[in-house]
């Protein structure tokens, strides 16, 4: 399967210039804070077992200032509700013209496909999108509204390798993949040189920035763009079924190749990538991981608190922020009294209510698994 | 029941002089942009009775350059939740010494007792919330957690002003009303100046700005800061149960003083008031109401495809901008072929994902009564 070839070097240079290529075309999303958020995750123990109920009864003490204070970069608000549109499109502007007058192929079903098919349109060339045949209606005519032609395949990976490599044939097509590609990478570590400049415009001048490692594009993107800045970056992942591959991949020096992994942080149930992993290990801090209860309940937080509409995958940073002891007794020894400024990436928004409420109701059973964890 | 005097100068630059005051302690909310919604908003006749389904089937037509461009102001962003600290923060500023050491009251159950609460706790004076007993206990938590002491009292407004009537006695405080005063709505009129700035930011200088009406401290704040900008300003309303007083208060010539709806705009149930309702007569150029399905249709639009979450109240003006034919003949008319830029102001966000499922589930009963009302 033929991907567009790359010589640009792994340099926050190079997330510059990507910048410069797709920002005509991507929303400029807002960064949010919330002193409520900023006083509970400033807040000390709250994941035992009494501080599960916490979640629910954060007050807003406007005294106090808080020790972590957190800039919250919004890419759920993104064009396509996902910040994949900066990877798809700054991947498109780099193809050569008879690249473009084939089009682009990709075989992803989530946000990747739309974000790919908005940027293809916006370019003005073919794109096609292999799904599985069994994929939902919506997905379907959401992908078909942003205008691309879709090729339905069987839903293993060979079945869709094997459509992709048909159709390529066919039309000369060029595969832009999901997240192991340096234009890609480059693309979505755009959203660092945005958070960084509202986060001083805002008076909080970033000590650290967390995000979602799903494939891991947009970590390792952003873990580039910081190159240089002296701004710590850390990764978030879920846990269940050892979807904290990349975590479990650096404590064993060995990269995690396989996933299989129900967690309803869904779009990052992916392994992380050859190049991805290659950049996390050198520039990225640490990786941190969340249980199921913990991704829901930070959830609600945002939604009923910050008033956004979030994906459970693009709370696993925020997660990490409010419940992870490790995390916040790293931020008490490094930052000291004078606290830090955290950039909180919130990945995408691509849910529904319906599909949220059907979560909320299983609210027993995650909290459940919770407290066996915690007693174990 | 005594109120602070006010000889401010109901004037834009009364409002500009608010505008200081004021920020320090509010949020600057993200203006957003949606081509769908902008695609949407420019495709005629979707409110006859095949055009329901339209809703739900929008395509982000990317080709097209829309003949109505909307910017919206996520009050719902704001903090506590929505507009209502504006005014609230406002009128703190302008007590007097006096009047500060003994404290605030108010008697609104709603958003905007929450906003005082976090106005008086920002400014460090008492602050007693009126409740009516009834009240549910999450809404009590609320106030509390923001720092407010709470005196429960019966549910009719008799009740309700003799306990804070004998509150003042014992204590002093000073009354701040929802909407009907000076500085309350010279407050809320804050929101068109950083509307005007941001949707100039965003290359879309405005010609009008839509915003919804309830007792009308935030229309007629609006058009107060619009006054000399050449920016028209229209109002929406829920229509339910005569819900739309303002509207047929000005088609009549004569304010109607009391509303009994249950629309679903629950924000929107009260009647404007006196001073407001000068203002609105005087400088708004018309009110347009829509039905409780068009009201819930966007919402959906707004939470699924704009990824912020609002309360059905915030998103009257939207629903009229998408369903109102005769706002849409109006644009057709004034605007021609170069089209307008509106403003949309989104009031607020005080909502739950229970609430919202809850209102979603009775969609058919909505669409049901839409269809009688378009056969009738």
């Amino acid at each position: 399967m033929s991907v567009p070839e790359s010589n640009l070097p792994l340099t926050r240079e190079s997330v510059l210039e990507a910048h410069e290529r797709i920002k005509p075309h991507i929303h400029l999303t807002p960064a949010l804070t919330s002193r409520t958020l900023d006083n509970f995750a400033s807040t000390p123990r709250c994941t035992d077992v009494n501080g599960i109920s916490n979640a629910r009864n954060v007050t807003d003490d406007v005294a106090a200032r808080p020790t972590v204070r957190l800039v919250f970069k919004c890419e759920n608000l993104q064009r396509g509700g996902a910040f994949k549109i900066r990877g798809a499109t700054h991947a498109i502007s780099r193809l050569t013209a008879d690249q473009s007058s084939k089009g682009v192929i990709t075989h992803s079903s989530g946000n990747h496909a739309q974000a790919l098919a908005i940027a293809a349109a916006a370019a003005k060339i073919p794109c096609t999108v292999i799904m599985p045949s069994i994929s939902t209606p919506s997905k379907i005519a959401a992908t078909k509204s942003y205008g691309a032609s879709i090729v339905f395949s069987g839903s293993t990976a060979p079945e869709r390798e094997a459509a992709v490599r048909a159709e390529q044939a066919r039309t000369g097509a060029t595969l832009i993949p999901p997240y192991d590609h340096p234009f890609i990478l480059l693309g979505q570590g755009t959203v660092a040189l945005e958070l960084i400049e509202q986060a001083n415009a805002a008076g909080r001048p970033l000590d650290a920035i967390i995000a979602p490692c799903g494939g891991g594009g947009l970590l390792s993107g952003i873990a580039t763009a910081c190159k240089g800045t002296g701004i710590r970056v850390f990764g978030a992942e879920p846990r269940k079924d050892g979807a904290n591959d990349c975590q479990r991949g650096l404590k064993a020096g060995k990269r995690v190749d396989t996933v299989r992994s129900l967690t309803i942080a869904d779009g990052l149930r992916t392994p992380t990538g050859v190049i991805t992993y290659g950049i996390i290990e050198e520039a990225v801090e640490g990786v941190f991981s969340v249980t199921e209860w913990e991704i829901l309940m930070a959830v609600r937080l945002v939604v009923e608190r910050m008033k956004v509409l979030v994906e459970p995958s693009a709370v696993v940073g925020l997660a990490v922020v409010l419940f992870v002891e490790e995390f916040r007794r790293l931020v008490q020894r490094e930052a000291g009294e004078k606290g830090w400024n955290v950039g909180v990436v919130f990945s995408g928004g691509n849910t529904t209510l319906e599909a949220l409420t059907g979560l909320f109701v299983r609210e027993g059973e995650f909290m459940g698994e919770q407290e066996q964890l915690l007693r174990s």
